[in-house]
């Protein structure tokens, strides 16, 4: 069976729980706990050395890290993942958009606003930064969710999941999404796909 | 004819330009002077709005951002990416792990270093969690790189390039790769490669 190690209040764990609940795939689930560095143990870091969930373990052992590679990996031949070359292309370009432009200022937010109290003066002004970024990272989704549902090809692909996974949390990170009606219309219709999971478990 | 907008001294897009030359594609290069703002101008920003380079124009008008993206794309089919489903999924966990964990320690500690003179407190601050972060992901790369000749497949393909394109200059971003002897030897067989052209003209 498949087994992944992940982190219940990761996003980035939620995208490939998600998928994989979308695609009736069984696995197995081992919650390593970021906070006591549970991914930075000598017995994690032989499964990854760069000391991240999640992390997705095959059959035969072989592990596969990077949530946006493990959504590619598990969508492949699959309705998730576009056929067409150029396609894939656009899907592959707002993944990285997200790990590059958006997880770095949404989720970083969210994880300090969450876990940390008061922020010490480097991580304060950082935060300002996200912020801005962060929004400027909004932007650039509204424009294409104001004219096409999804963002790919017409439907729900791996690239609405990967840019799900944070900005349906945007508020907890202290980002307001009033400005964004296409995004909040678009998370709306991620929310109604078949066989749609939440972040946690109610 | 394809067209690719760039900055000279853009490690993400000299990924991009070294893969056409070794694919023989011939492009028409538009040069945007990052520091001067000129992807940020209204124009550009129709383009990409993200307002990042690099861009690739494809011959119907399509726009394509995201440098790994790029190389998806540009790369299929040919040897330069993986034929196989794990082998793909593997090259695309070391693109992702470029774009987030290398690349916005390494890059940007050599854009700062290259472009502006006396850093401020923040940046300063920033700069040595730049450091640290960097050397952990070198640290990463070296593992692998002890065993094997290329990131995956034990051929040279995309990761190896989008890898190398700011692995080759880290000395600019302040970084010795002293201890990472299996990193240098990877970086001159990246460099003994068929058609391989430098960063720069000389």
């Amino acid at each position: 069976m498949l087994r992944l190690y992940d982190y219940s209040d990761s996003g980035n764990g939620y995208k490939v729980r998600l998928l994989m609940a979308q695609l009736g795939l069984d696995f197995e689930l081992i919650e390593k706990d970021i906070l006591r560095g549970e991914t930075r143990t000598g017995e994690f870091l032989r499964l990854n050395p760069n000391g991240r969930v999640p992390l997705l373990q095959l059959e035969d052992g072989t592990c596969l890290a990077e949530s946006n590679a493990i959504l590619c990996y598990l969508a492949e031949g699959t309705p998730y993942w576009p056929a067409e070359r150029l396609q894939r292309a656009q899907a592959l370009q707002w993944l990285f958009f997200e790990q590059y432009s958006h997880e770095p200022n949404l989720a970083t937010a969210r994880f300090w606003l969450r876990h940390f109290g008061a922020l010490d003066p480097l991580r304060q002004a950082l935060l300002e930064q996200k912020r801005t970024l962060g929004y400027a990272a909004l932007g650039v989704m509204e424009g294409p969710l104001g004219k096409r549902p999804f963002f790919v090809g017409g439907r729900y692909t791996i690239a609405d999941i990967a840019l799900y996974a944070y900005t349906h949390v945007a508020d907890q990170g202290g980002f307001d999404l009033g400005a964004y009606p296409a995004v909040r219309a678009w998370l709306e219709r991620v929310r109604a796909q078949p066989r749609h999971v939440p972040m946690l478990p109610a």
